[in-house]
This record gives structure tokens, sequence and C-alpha cells, in this order.
């Protein structure tokens, strides 16, 4: 990286927050804690209340009905080798629900804020749980060690030994900030499994990482909470070995677990998505405590190439079910889109990392875009069952999981309550119970704002002069439902000018956002940053304008699995036709879309309303061929035992459908078939809430008319 | 299925070949054996030639040298506990391989036919090998039943120890059948392993299936062979007992392993492709020769339906890479095909009985299709290679093994010599030498020719009274590079009037096909059939016309990987762009074709000028941007170790190219970048060819220039 390119490092931190899932020493931006922001309504504050009123309770119960929790006891019994349940892996879903349950109650017990008090109680009982597991010297892993399972560390590969502390260490480092900085149960427990790390893969120790990277951010954070720099300094060793082929090879290639190159001399994110992207976030927390410009150059390239190339609309990263992984460059097929939940999930956590690191919007432009299309996505309605994978073509009809079902396979492409590998619900939880930190930053000079929701915001400013200045925003908005964002002054130093950053998002291009200064001064704005300066008086008002109106988007012909077809985005989020809103038990896979005909707001949806935000519809011009394309339903790899028995719609026909088609290849003189088309109305829905209205196909990138077909008659109708 | 729909079965064998692989006592059509059909030269006479001098010499030194045919040592010495390589099904592998050579031995040691000799003298070594093993109930497996192992038939889902013994008895038939019918050493050691299935797994035994069907097909033709009814019978068991959720459910559920609906419930092949069809094989087996015609029906009728719609242009069966199976309807991902080899050697097998049990082309049209696209792709020139995934996209170059190499994943889409998984090499093998047996059949009026090429065929005819009368016929063709095929004959009886079917393939379609009889007549003959019914004499002469000339082809709309794109199809083969016949190291991405013109023959090359068929190439009107795509290359999860390092072209130019496309989704209305298209003539090679010239990129779906943008000027320079 050249010296210019200008990742300069301050001195930002004026008053601490005490709530802060991150919280670097340096960099552009400093974080805002979840004392200094809080969501008040809207799309965010529903998902959020959903997530301490339902899904908080039901990763608890689920945790304890698979055993998991049960582990931690067997283990302090000494009867785990008999009785332990789950996977290798499973420890760290207890983990993760209690950062969840720390941040989540961090944000007390307001309306729409979840349960802090019961979150409370229920984060001290599992850390009490927890804590009677670990072994003397602070080695603590339910699945290794004990005479009768395997020997500690010998399975670096697999094992997800050093993967478990790391979320265990984010928990403790969790329940410490959301108490005000005083150290929990589990923080105590952290900091002896981190002191056992430190000695047994410190220089001259198992010079070696582990196959699943996480440790990494977990060090570096525990670091910023203590001061303790050997913490820093193990989690910089981990960042450098990796790449040196110290893990074994295997059938997924050393890719996999981004051991096949150094992290420096990588050029773009490989191998399994949510390793890779937790890797990443740790090196540029590394980067950013050491001041390490290379290695962030490194991390910033490799986000660059990924997002360039191996990103689908949504933001979701990985397109390969066998491996998890990212695919080559430009392989986003939709119909076998991974995305899985978790990869958003570290997804937002690097951008949150690199925007701090950076202060570039475009960091923020890709978090809103994953947040809206893959956080938002994974948990049902009422917050009690989860896409793992988040396709974005659904091709036949599932059948829904029972409210008690484990779904065998993590890929059905259904939101099930639960999983073997069940880390995309805490990982939901997780997120959503520490989104209020997303939304905003400040710095000497101002305060950001990078996301758009109904919020307060409270901090304090050094103004360049490091005393401490209060300011209070007030943001109200129905965005994304609606582009207008008015930032209200609360409070103010009254002689002194700062300055308001609003971030206007990458998707605004092409046409024009609009900023109304207090003075009533209207200009337009273009991508990136509007900034307003001045010396402000409590009432004061900005107002955003942005463009939320659906638009044709088309992918770059590389990406060939979505030639020839287009999809709407309306602001952020993206649409998809889903079935339940065709007639006729029609399937998605009948439609084809006019895009010579702009894509039109429609109405609200009743089954949306809940959430407040996200019933609106976009209507578009195509047509909907008559015949229902007789799949053979149910009878495909993706379905799964445990389901609820449901209809299968097509099957009757099915038998006559295929002796239609005999071969499906035909020589391109062979006269197509006549479009039989009803011109129609197509309606589509924000993608993030599909599958909410019980089973259906789906499809996010629509076959588009094309030109040298007649367009059906009349498309208005 | 309706009675009236035809499979009217009779006792069509007259004089009983000895070496037939696939031998039903009932059924349309009579197989001849391998001693009745001869190839003489051309496509598969030289395939043939280079699986047995090269292939299986390969096949046999590797499973030496990986340590499988030392397990069988190791079990006979009673240290296979401690010393047992490979996976769990390595046994198979040299059951496999002992096939193949009992096959190829019996076609003689003449030129272009093998090694007669040599294979013998092995077959006899790795037979004394393998009969060491067996434990004296008849028990067979290196990997299970002695202390320290697994017990016997401990874990049906994924042991596969009834898979083996399919393939051990396989080996033994084979050996019988190539002996003239005297059993050999392995044909004694599958009695007894048969014996000890029928002990163990009849009615009141263990009653459950194994998780990799193989043995059914196995156990039918070894009651074939010897007239025990008792296999059969236990095969038939086999068959009706899968789908009543004997095996434990997995993460891929029970479809994996086509436990999840009864053979006769199903409506379409799916998930496990190998396992599919083997099953299928199977069951068609089980129906011939019980006379279950409703089992055959729902056999069709899979076929069917699989062949409609979960089948690539290539004949390729199995979409995911995750876990081998067919995917969904449609779900055709080129850049993501997985078609394994040993899917299609299977599918093979499948369509061959399913032609000898109803005698419709359609199935020999498959089996064409597969054999000239997925079975003659997957070995190398030199037959010391073989892609066990023959995907349709190859989107970055790769690296090429060294020749001691074994690929870690057999999913790396490049031809490796060996695999941790080496089923494929070993399935080439054993189709290739079997291949002449799939060339005619004989009824009780005639000889039926299926697929074309130089060959002799000699055999006797009932002609309607149970006399022997003899017939020879010669065939001479150039097929597939030239449609024209001459078939003369040699021997007839002198004055009984009997019949010459010839196979019109369904690919003929939209064009015309000739036939001429002896007597000059010429006439148009459509796909299906063509008889040619008289007194011969010998020196007649029949020739068969068949439009073989490139032609473009699109796909069912379904297929939505492929919207957008054609393919083109020359005869049975397809073809496909591969980067080295671009100039200037230019990707097949970025070629534009024109479907306005059509494909024209282009020259023989003379890189493939030693299969002596196989070399010609097609040049389509095009465009190929002149700007490479800059493709990160070098840093993908399929790329392994123990690859040669190779170029990595492109990787120097794809920072900056990064740099120009941040992300890769545009609102509609952005302006398309300019073609910047040089008009090209763009040569396509034979799919079976690609890979044969260091590694490129490839594809067979090429993207069709759309009549809204303006074609390149002159695209005849």
């Amino acid at each position: 990286m050249k010296e210019n390119k200008g990742y300069k490092q301050s001195e930002a931190r004026t008053v601490p927050s005490t709530v802060l899932p991150v919280a670097p020493t340096r960099g552009r931006l400093r974080p805002l804690g979840l004392d200094e922001v809080t969501t008040t309504g809207g799309f965010w504050a529903h998902r959020r209340h959903i997530n301490g009123t339902a899904t908080l309770d039901h990763c608890r119960d689920w945790t304890e009905r698979a055993g998991w929790t049960g582990n931690f006891r067997a283990a302090a019994e000494g009867r785990v080798q008999r009785d332990r349940r789950g996977r290798e892996f499973a420890d760290s879903e207890i983990y993760k629900l209690c950062e969840a349950m720390a941040w989540q109650g961090a944000t007390g017990t307001g309306a729409g804020t979840g349960t802090g008090a019961a979150t409370d109680t229920d984060l001290a009982a599992l850390a009490e749980t927890v804590a009677a597991a670990q072994e003397p010297d602070g080695y603590l892993n339910t699945a290794f060690g004990r005479p009768g399972q395997q020997p500690r560390y010998s399975d670096l590969e697999w094992g997800h030994e050093l993967y478990c502390y790391g979320h265990l260490i984010q928990a403790g480092v969790a329940q410490a900030r959301a108490r005000g900085g005083s150290e929990g149960e589990l923080t105590k427990v952290a900091r002896r499994a981190a002191d056992h790390i430190c000695a047994t893969f410190g220089q001259g120790g198992i010079e070696r990482v582990c196959g699943h990277p996480q440790i990494e951010a977990a060090l570096v954070e525990l670091a910023r909470l203590t001061g303790e720099e050997r913490y820093l300094h193990q989690a910089a060793l981990f960042v450098d070995r990796r790449g040196h082929g110290t893990l074994a090879d295997s059938e997924f290639g050393r890719a996999y677990y981004q051991d096949d190159l150094p992290v420096r001399d990588a050029t773009v994110l490989r191998g399994h998505a949510v390793r890779a992207l937790y890797l990443a976030a740790g090196a540029v927390d590394v980067a950013v405590e050491t001041g390490d410009q290379e290695l962030l150059a490194a991390v910033v390239r490799q986000w660059e190439a990924a997002v360039a190339r191996r990103t689908y609309l949504t933001g979701g990263m990985g397109s390969h079910h066998r491996d998890e992984s990212f695919g080559d460059d430009f392989v986003l097929p939709p119909d076998r889109a991974y995305s899985e939940t978790c990869a958003g999930a570290a997804s937002v956590q690097l951008s949150w990392r690199l925007l701090l690191a950076t202060g570039e919007p475009r960091f923020a432009d890709l978090a809103e875009r994953t947040l809206f299309n893959v956080i938002a996505t994974s948990p049902a309605d009422h917050g009690r069952a989860f896409f793992y994978v988040n396709t974005l073509h659904r091709r036949h009809r599932g059948t829904e999981y029972a409210p008690d079902a484990v779904s065998p396979g993590a890929q059905s492409g259904l939101r099930a309550p639960w999983f073997p590998v069940s880390c995309c619900p805490t990982n939901v939880a997780r997120t959503l119970a520490q989104l209020p930190a997303h939304l905003a930053t400040a710095d000497d000079h101002g305060v950001q704002l990078h996301q758009y929701a109904d919020a307060r915001i409270a901090t304090s400013l050094t103004l360049g002069h490091g005393a401490a200045h209060a300011v209070a925003l007030r943001v109200r908005t129905d965005y994304p439902a609606d582009g207008n964002v008015v930032v209200r002054v609360d409070r103010s130093p009254a002689d002194r000018p700062w300055t308001v950053s609003l971030r206007v998002p990458a998707w605004t291009a092409g046409a024009t956002s609009w900023l109304v200064e207090p003075d009533g001064t209207r200009r337009a704005v273009a991508p990136g940053t509007a900034k307003v300066s001045r010396v402000f008086r409590p009432g004061d008002e900005i107002r955003l304008e942005l463009p939320v109106r659906p638009r044709w988007v088309r992918a770059d012909p590389r990406v060939d699995a979505v030639r020839g077809t287009v999809a709407v985005q309306r602001g952020p989020v993206v649409y998809c036709a889903e079935s339940v809103d065709l007639s006729g038990g029609l399937d998605v896979d009948a439609i084809e879309v006019d895009p010579s005909a702009e894509p039109q707001d429609g109405p609200h949806t009743a089954g949306n309303a809940a959430g407040g935000m996200t019933g609106n519809t976009v209507v578009v011009a195509g047509h909907v061929t008559g015949q229902t394309p007789g799949r053979v339903s149910g009878q495909t790899p993706g379905e799964a035992p445990g389901q609820v028995s449901g209809p299968a719609p097509g099957q009757a026909s099915a038998y006559d459908a295929v002796h239609d088609e005999p071969w499906p290849y035909r020589p391109l003189d062979t006269p197509a078939a006549p479009p039989a088309a009803d011109p129609a109305e197509i309606v589509l829905v924000p993608y993030h809430s599909w599958a909410n209205r019980g089973p259906s196909t789906m499809r996010v990138w629509l076959p588009a008319a094309r030109p040298d077909r007649p367009a059906p008659p009349d498309s208005t109708g």
C-alpha cells in the first residue's frame, strides 16, 4: 500500500462509551455505544423488539433442549464424555447467545428495545453454567481433552477449539461492556481462557492456527477492554501464521480455511465465506491497533475484489453449497445461492470495522445492503425460525417446518426453528442486539449518520480542543419505505460550529438526492457523504431526501446465471416475485417482465404491516404464462423429513407435462412456444419479507421479455 | 402402467453368446456379445486401444500405489486393522478394474483392441489376491468386521459393504463370461459372497439395504450366469425394501440414497446421481427377469422425467457438488455442473437395459449423447488422467496435475491421475472395455444397429422358426465426424428375408436423413428406426446418410442458468469454446456469438488427429471483446495443491480491473459498455476434446448477441 493511501489514524476517542461492540483505540471514526444511540421505532426497532421478546428465548430454549447447554453441566459433573450432544462447535452457540443477551440487555427494557431485566438473569445463569466447566488452567471446551475424548488441540483443522474461545471471549467482553465496564463472570472466564491461549499458542508453543478464524478479533477486543497488550500480540501472531500451511490439506483445499496464502498476500476473499470474513475482520482489528497500514490495505483490497465479483445483489456472500465458500469470480447462481446468514453477519462486522478505520461510506453502503437483504431476511416475522441459506430463487414450494422441528439439512432453503449446525439463529440475535451501534459514529468535528432509522443519538464531542461538548440528535424517518430523513438537533454547544455528516447511499446514483439545511437551503447531494457544518441551535432540522423508488437493476454480463433477467431494487431493499402473489396457483417461473416500463410503487400489504415499514410492494408490467410448469414436487433433494406434510402443487400434472417435453434442448430454428401470455401487473414484495405467508416459490431475478418477442398487447390491466 | 404400454417380452435368445456384459433372459432385444461385435477402427476403437494400452495399467499401478490392493494382502495376513489404506469403498476399485480387464481381455490382442494376454495375467493375479482375503463364511471387505474394525454391517448408510459386493460380483460374472462361461477364481469368490448375502440379508435376516445401490444389478446378473434363482430373489428384496426408511436420515435427507420413496412410487430420479442410476438399472434387471411391468414402467417414468428436466446437454446427470445429486428440475448450471463421470457410466448402463427391455431408440439416443460427451470426455487423450466432474464452463485456467499427483479434491475441474475417491477412472475403463457390446442387438427377425462405429458384427438369427441362420455385417463410417454409415452384408441365409434396423438419431430432427437400400432405392427416414427387410446377398450395402452438420441449440427457458446463450451440436457431439483457440490470451468469457449466422465446419485440428475422428472444428460468427476480464486467478477454492505450478494469466491486471468495477449490478438505464468488439470467427472444438492442450478456460453455452445490440459490421473475416 502506498503511504498516501490515506488511512490517517488519530486519537479520536474523547468520551469513552462503555457499551461498544467494537472499540478500536484508533481510526477515522469513533463508534458510539448502545448507551449513545437508541432506535426508537421503525424497521430495525421492530426487529430488535422481536429479537428481545422471541428470538433470545427461542435460542435459550433450543440450546437447552438440544443438550448443548447441558454439555457444560455434564463437563462440570465429569460425565461429558458419555453425555455430550451436538457438533464439536456446539459450545459456541451458548457463547453467541450470551453475547446477544448482553447487548440486547444493555439497551434496557423499554418498549421496542427488548427485555433487559429477564435477559440479565438468563445471562447470569448461563455464565455460571459455563464457568463451572472451565478447567483450572483456563482450558474450556466440552468436546476435547478429557479421558475418552480426543486430546486438546489434536484436531486444529476441524475441532473449532480456538473458534469457540473466540465466541467465549466476545461474550465476556460484551458482558463487561454492557455492565458499564465492570467484568462479569463470563469476562473472568474469558480472561482465564485468553491467558491459557497465550501460554499455549504463543511463540515457542503450538505455532499453528485454528481451522475456523474467530479468535483473532476476539483477542483484540479483549485487549481493548483490559489494556492487556499480550492478547493483541497473540491475535497478531494468529493472523501472521495463517497462510503458511500449518493446517493439513483437505478435500476442500487449504483455501477453505484461508491457510493457502498469507493474509497480506491474498488479493480476494476466498474459501469458506464465514471463515474468510471473520479472519478479515480480525486482521483489520490487528492492523488498526498496531498501525499496520499494509495489512489494512490488504484486507481492503480483498474486500473490493469480493464485492466487485463475488457478492450477490443482496449483499450475500458465498455461493457454494458444497463447502459454504466463495466461488470463482462471477459464479453467483440465484437458485443455488448459499449466501449463508452467518456470512451476512460476518460481512457486516467486517464492513463496520473498515468504516471505523477509513471513514469511507462504501463500507456502510455494503453493510446497509446486507442488513436489509440478508440479516433482515433470515428470521421469520415471529423471530422463531431462520433461513440458514438465503437463496435468491426458490423453484419448488416446500412445506413449512413444525415449530418443534430440527432441519436435518442446514441448506433446505426453508426457515427452520433449529439446525444440527445452528450457527445462524444466534448470529442473527447478536447482530440485531448490537444494531443501534452501527447507525452513527463521531469524530473530533461532529457526528456521522451511516444507517437511517428512527433514533436518538447523544454523545459528546471534543471539537478540536479536548473538551466535552454534549450534542444530541433525533432522527425521524420511515426509511427504507420512504426516503425522507429528518435530523433534529436537540442539544448543541451554543457557540461552536460542528458537523453533521449524512451518508448518501451509492444506490442513489443516477437519481438526485437533496439536502435541506436548517436555514432552508436546498442542494443536490451526490452519493458519498453530505455534510452540514454550522453553529446549531436546538430545534434545527436537517432534511435528507433520498430518491427511494423502485428501479430495474441488471447484472454484469459475466454473472452468467442471471443473463437475460432484471431485478428490482427500491432504495436499499431488493424485491422478489413470490408465488403467493400470483393467481391460480401459478409459479414464479411463469413470469416474464417488460423492463421497458418502469416499476411502480404498489399498495402496502396487510401481511407485512406488523413491521410497520416493510409492506411496500412494487408492481411491474409483464405477463404470466397460463400453464403451470408442472414441476415434479416433493421429490427434491432439499426436501427433508421433519417438515409438516403439505400440498405438493403440480404433482398431479407432472407426468403429463413430462411427456410433452422429452428433452429440454432444441435446435435454435425450432419455433419457440408462443408466449401464451396474459398481460399482467406482477406484484413484487421485499425479498426480506418472503416466505412468511406459507409455502411458495420465489425469484429475485426476473426473465426479461426480449425486444424481438412481441410484447403483450396491454400490460396495464 | 397400462397393460397396452407394450413391453411385450419374448424368449428372444437363440444362440447364447458367452461374452455378454448384460444378459437378460427376456426382453425385446437380444444383446450381442463381445465375441459377436468387434470395433475395427475410428472413434471408439481408438479409445478402447488407449484403454487397453494405458488406462488399465494406470489403474492397476495406482490401486497398488495407493495401497488399496495391498489392503487385501493385509487382510489375508491379519494386519489390515493396522495397515488399511483408502476410503471405506476402496475395495470396489479393484473389482471394477478386474471387470474392465475381463471385458477388455475378451476382445483379444489385435491391434486397436487392447492387450488381452497381459490383461488376463493381471486379472488372475488380482483375483488371487482378492480370494485370499475372503473369510470362510463368504464375507469379504477389508474395512469391516475384524477385531479393531467396525463390526460387519454396522454402518449400512455409509459403509458400502453391499456396494463393494456388487462390484465384486460383476467382476466375477465378467471373468466367467470372458472365459467362455467357465467360472474363474473371482466367480467363485463372487458366488460365496452372494451366498453369504442371501443368508444374511434374506427374509428374517437383516431386512435393510445398502446406502449405495449396486448390489441389485449384480445379483441379477449372477442369477443369469448361474441360473440360481435365489440371487434374483435377493435382488428383488433389495429393490422392494428401498424407500421404507430402513436407512438413517442424514444431512442430505433419505432421498440421497433413494430411501425416501419406494422405487415403484417415485416419479423422477433424485438424490445422489450414481446411486439413483445404479438402483434404476438394478430395478430394470429385476423387472425384466420377474416380468414386473409395473416396476419397469416406474423406472421408465423416472428416466423420462430426469431426461426432460434434470439432464445436461451433454447427457451428464447430477448438478449438485454438495451431495453429488440431481438438483431440482431445471437446475443445470454450466459453471457448477457436477455431471460426474460415474453418473455418465451409470446412465449408459440404465439406458442399455431399457433399450434391451423395450427396443425403443430413445434410450440409445441418450446413451449416444452420454458416450460422446461424458464417457469420451473424462479420460485425457493419453488415458492416464480423468475428469471426475464434467463441467460445462470453466472460468479460470487451472494448472495441470503432475503425472504422480493425487487430486485432493475430486471436484477440482481438472483431469487428474488419481483421486482419494477414485471411482471414475475404473468406471471409464469398464465402460470402454465393454463398449462394442452396446453397438448392436438382435431379435428373431434381424439385427439392430444402435451406435455407429467401424465394426464387424456376426451372429445367428432364428428368423422365426428356431434354426440358427448365420449373418454377418461390416459397418464402415467416420461417424461422428461424418454422417455416412455403410453397412455391408457379408453373410446371410441365401433364401430367407431378414431385417437390418438402423437408429435414426433424435438429434437429426429438423433435417433430413436418407437411407439407400441395396437396390439403390433412396428414401428419407425420420428419427426413430429405419428398417431394411429383404433377402440379402453377400456384398449388399445399406447406406444411412445422417445430416451431421453444426447446428445452434437453445435450452428450455426454465433452464435459467443458460438464458440468453446458445450452444453448438454437430451430430451427437457437443462443442465448446476453449481459450487456447483465442488469440492474445483472451478468455472464453469475452465471446459473444451471432446466432443469426449458421455455424460452419472448420478445419481439422492437428492436436486431435490421433483419434482420427475427433478433430473437427466448427467456426461461428461473433465477436470477442478486446479486454481481458482480469480474472483474479490462482485463488479460487478449486485450486488444489499437487498441481504443477503454471501461469496465472490476468493476475497482474486484476487489481486495476477490480477498481473499474466496484459493484457488478447497475441500474438498467445505465448505458451498457460498448461492445468493443472485434468481429471474429470463433473456433469451437468438440467438448470431449477440451483440456488436452494445456490450461484453459472453456464454455459450452455461448452468450448470444441480442438483436437490439448492433451486430459487428463483418463477421466473415
